[in-house]
């Protein structure tokens, strides 16, 4: 069995540092926000409503991360996201990040729970079949 | 006369600074926007909506800001906000900040136009009155 | 015993908020990374230093945080960040953030080393014993 | 004679909205100093000093943008980036975002001035020949 798992090159922009000279740590939950982005896109389904907000709605209940190596303005890495485990309503996402000469530069997970939006109110609700298959699928097509 | 004008003590924060050692250009639109959610809050009237959205929608048609004076890593600063010109859609903020020694850090404007987003439509409308009344109103209680 | 432990207003920008209507969980760590500047602030020594670098180097080794009720635009919030233990070269602080009716928002904690950079290199070294003297001391003055 | 012009294909993070449901302005001044720094990037050169400082240190002056149409999130766009003026010690570089159906996003222009950081402060230089002659070649080859 093996579960969706998507590789993202990034590059470290300007704005993403800090004044110590390397990336801003917080700045990584934006790029594992980006990988869970990419590996719930599912082709011909939109990734937002007409309203804007998103398609699915899978906000963060936990995030765990370990830094082991700085990165630099302008260089690039690789962020590996893997989809680990499906509850009923819960993902929970691994994500690595390597620099291009395979140093290993963080790794965390996110842990997350599908909702509902009811005026405002984030509901519990079982994860939608499509996104239930799309992520259960490994990238050779098995489960 | 005179309209609305509101001072916000801000602190830089360690992310809003890059590796050059200062603040992050960028991260004066954020604060410009703090700034104008500061002038724009009207006691009594909450600042979202029950579906997270803002009560009054102004998205900017036009930013500019001029830099001066670099800031660094936890250093006070005071941006003021000024409504300089309300028209029936649309108002138009001024945006300085300075050093707590005085120092002109950064000049700007924010051109504004007020909308009511329809299905994800953002479409023109008159300022309703209460904020127009409200940004109208300088500090010593005339217009 | 009781170590340090300081006690931030915030007020959520717009900037800070995404899609789905309510703050995007990354800014979290920002706020605790303003919690920790907050913390580790003494009276009399700089911030920052020439080079506009921080006088203390405090990179991330481990974060952690749990979600537990979502922030809404322009909400204010209260960020308790502790010092929870000190090591000879790291320190583990906790944030907990309340909405102001005292509902707990979110929770968790960084593992941070005291480092020195040189060329670029972050080199582990003991915390500054002005630094641990700081941080050991409660509010009540006692350690 | 034609500037050096490069276009960067980006990708709306989730983050990167906000909650009227479309991007937060602020973040097109990322994306423009994204387009900089792509603009700016010379084969062999790397970009980050040892001490993970910018090797072209290029403080903005002055930014101006305007907003024609809204980006949702996930969606992909087109940022053209484009040195339009290169004097001694500055250089105005325009920038344009496209969706990728040609629909006009925002327009904007930053001017920005070559300097040397010593000891935390910057002092304006030539640009350098390298970096002159770089900016000033156009695809086409001819300047």
């Amino acid at each position: 069995m093996s579960l969706r798992s998507e590789r993202l090159r990034l590059r470290v922009r300007f704005g993403e540092t800090d004044a110590a000279g390397i990336v801003f740590y917080g700045t990584f939950l934006s790029w594992f926000d980006a990988g869970v982005s990419n590996l719930i896109r599912i082709p011909g389904i939109p990734s937002a409503q007409k309203d804007g907000k998103p398609t699915f709605v899978l906000p963060i209940v936990e995030v765990n991360a370990k830094f082991f190596a700085p990165l630099r303005v302008d260089e690039e890495f690789d962020l590996v996201s893997t989809a680990v485990k499906i509850g009923t309503t819960s993902v929970r996402v691994e994500h690595e990040a390597f620099a291009l000469d395979g140093t290993r530069i963080a790794a965390g997970f996110e842990q997350r729970v599908h909702c509902r939006i009811v005026e405002g109110t984030f509901i519990k609700e079982p994860i939608p079949s499509v996104l239930h298959a799309h992520l259960s699928e490994g990238k050779d097509g098995t489960e």
